[in-house]
């Protein structure tokens, strides 16, 4: 049984994080980016369906390649953070359920119910997209996500001829407190938002 | 700057984690949900259009009425766990906007876009249904989530009359590692997910 987490990593997980739009001029290594997903790797997904594929844009031409698509908000803040992890989602991940969940034939359940695949890719690529932001914070990275792009855009450029489609943006750095940082917007309260029953 | 986490909340949040289909005979007490939802919280959304709503099922009474909702292979598993949260996306998120968002008129983003609406509801609160799953283990607690339930019928058992319809399902309380944990499947690896542009 595991215990509760220090209140120091709560706050570097959850509370004291923040949405930031600009970073430190220092750079994220492929080594973190790996590190990045060997642990994000491990969120649940239904049936381990694994759907999310990750394009880490960091080099000036994949910057360029991003940024006519970027909303014009966006755009300056995107170009100049250390890395844009491009979240997207695989259409035809059912074809790795022979490999990720060998228990069971769990393509037939998808192969030709494209409505149940579609739910699925977006609802599992997203839960990883969130578990990609909950691993940089707990290895002392910051993000900025974004879903304001143009995506068929960044599908044509980043994606073409594949059943990969993006679905959300997120800057990756050491966040940036003394610029662009607003402050923190206000939440829903718990009963707003929750009931016990 | 935040350091990289301790490896020990690593392996708790990531690496150790599993999702568990059995639970140890121990409550998660009313101030824990509480606890859950003030972490939870603060993870980012789209324009903070915090779209998830949550109902923790854990009266007898609660149980009985999402047992005939519940898949075959997720019944028994889910009327045994201390809590089943139903994570739920708000179809009329955008009325709260003007509270969640007050520094823009992010309500006329959305409104008659039935489209946007659709596809922020459902990221959004997918997007914090993880952080409900991270918030949960970093409390020490397990998870066992899962998408296989008859939604319509939930809706209208939970949600009925309100634009609140449900996601997905996740069981919530101590892991019993001695009863019906599978081995953990494999995941893919980095290259075969990810590239770096």
């Amino acid at each position: 049984m595991s215990e509760k987490l220090a209140e120091a990593a709560l706050d570097q997980l959850f509370r004291s994080a923040r949405t930031y739009n600009a970073f430190l001029p220092k750079d994220v290594s492929d080594e973190q980016l790996h590190a990045l997903y060997e642990l994000a790797k491990f969120g649940p997904t239904s049936a381990n369906c694994s759907p999310m594929r990750l394009v880490f844009v960091k080099s000036q031409a994949g910057k360029e390649k991003l940024k006519p698509f970027l909303s014009e908000g966006n755009r300056a803040k995107t170009l100049a953070a250390p890395v844009t992890a491009i979240v997207a989602n695989d259409y035809e991940f059912y074809e790795k359920l022979p490999q990720l969940f060998p228990h069971a034939d769990a393509r037939s359940w998808f192969v030709g119910n494209q409505e149940l695949i579609d739910r699925t890719a977006f609802r599992n690529a997203t839960l990883q997209g969130a578990y990609v932001i909950m691993a940089a914070r707990a290895l002392g990275l910051d993000c900025g996500p974004m879903s304001g792009f143009d995506n068929a855009g960044v599908d044509g450029a980043f994606f073409a001829g594949t059943p990969v489609k993006s679905n959300f943006l997120i800057n990756i750095g050491y966040g940036d407190a003394s610029r662009d940082l607003f402050p923190r917007s206000p939440r829903l309260s718990f009963g707003e938002t929750c009931r016990v029953e």
